[in-house]
């Protein structure tokens, strides 16, 4: 059967979203469609227009034998703010005071709509940077860890605080956690990595630090580099922070657990550059 | 600026693609392309074509003035077959087997290729059921649960072991481990569920179904009611089962320790009739 272009267009940018970072060869979509390549061309200018143009991402192609195209999500700057206003504005509630000045996130953690973009966002962040991995930690950071992951078509890693029958051979560290000092163990399967790996680092919240440095440690006992650092939330802290480079969509300001009040302002996607 | 179809197709593709499951107003479309509604139902009968026939899923118009389009997930048998397919083989690995007659399945849980198809399958089963919330336990279950709440568009709440200040007041309760007949906890922060919503439990194991059946306890806590569960891989086992109303991709029949074999069959999706 021959297909319309509008069919064609239809399915590809559904093919395209589902495979993101994959360079498909045109004559995957020729054969697909019974149509000619110069066709499959056309169609493919189509939607790299209104990819770009509605801050879907890009569409690079790559030309010769060994060739095709590749779908980058990439989110706008305007779409990065929208999101970032969302999550202060959420997040300012004072119902999610919880006692020693945490926030309660638990919930937009679990919202696949938030965490969907939030995942793109940070993606964006490291369009064109060679990722193999994401890793986060156990429990909160999961849902973000594989937004990510799915925009890069990258695996995801998820260090444990504790050994577990099912993760086979395990690598473990002792690190120092940031705030409390307390010396934890972080323990990871001994088959997540392969050495030389480039890892992209994530999770929910940071303060000084701690964590997001063990995971680093525990990077370099499997001999992989680390690629960036990605945090949803980071909070104000008067000790030297324990990792530098990173992005942060939010930034906790103040607690205050009297008043009940929670001053949030823009983190610092922007600042590092991140769109 | 108006939008020529081609480009409407593309836009409108990406739209319901990343809102699944929401009933989107045609005017929304029209205002957005600048365009008549006449054009938009005639570009929505494209993509509803398209989509049931590469088995992307389901476009459900709602007419009247309150009405809309929605689209609803929905895979085809063949698509579950290659998935079923795809797990056992890659199950069957004897480097899988681990002491104890475990599988080894993080490298699986941590694709999110593969975790995204499989939470499309699930979503598939339920795609005509009222589902409010989906429900599952640290850690391995969450990339699942995410997978399966972004096609039917809910949230994602997280039983822990532990209690964690991030959590807020929780609810707590023993269940008995279904193999090892241990006491164990599970905790769930008091604000992830309403009285009255319809929770789907999944999972990444099952063998008695101790663990399901702890989260069942804790859902009548919370006044809420089953509607369904899936796990990705059941183990068969000589005692009955704690749980018997759910859906499984696939089966581990039978681990062999001393040959390192491993065998494998299909669960009972379809003959539950989940597609």
């Amino acid at each position: 059967m021959k297909w319309k272009r509008s069919e064609r267009l239809v399915d590809m940018t559904h093919y395209l979203m589902e495979h993101p970072q994959q360079l498909i060869p045109l004559t995957f979509f020729a054969d697909s469609y019974q149509s000619a390549k110069s066709s499959i061309s056309e169609d493919l200018s189509i939607v790299k227009e209104t990819f770009e143009e509605r801050g879907i991402g890009l569409l690079v192609t790559v030309p010769g034998a060994a060739g095709g195209v590749k779908y980058i999500p990439k989110v706008q700057e305007r779409q990065v703010k929208e999101i970032v206003e969302e999550l202060k504005s959420e997040l300012a509630h004072s119902d999610r005071l919880l006692p020693g000045g945490y926030l309660f996130m638990t919930d937009l953690l679990g919202n696949p709509e938030l965490v969907n973009r939030v995942g793109k966002v940070f993606a964006s962040a490291f369009f064109d940077q060679k990722i193999d991995v994401i890793m986060t930690v156990a429990t909160k950071g999961i849902s973000i860890a594989h937004a990510i992951a799915r925009h890069l078509n990258v695996p995801v890693v998820v260090v444990r605080r504790d050994n577990k029958v099912t993760e086979g051979s395990t690598v473990s560290i002792n690190y120092v956690s940031g705030s409390s000092r307390r010396i934890q163990t972080m323990v990871l399967s001994k088959r997540s990595m392969k050495s030389g790996q480039r890892v992209l680092i994530t999770d929910d919240f940071m303060k000084v630090g701690g964590t997001m440095n063990g995971m680093k440690n525990l990077l370099e006992e499997f001999d992989c580099t680390l690629a960036g650092c990605a945090v949803l939330v980071e909070a104000e802290h008067p000790d030297e922070r324990l990792v530098d480079d990173y992005y942060s969509l939010v930034k906790l300001k103040e607690v205050n657990e009297k008043d009940r009040t929670i001053e949030l302002t823009e983190g610092n996607y922007f600042s590092k550059g991140g769109n």
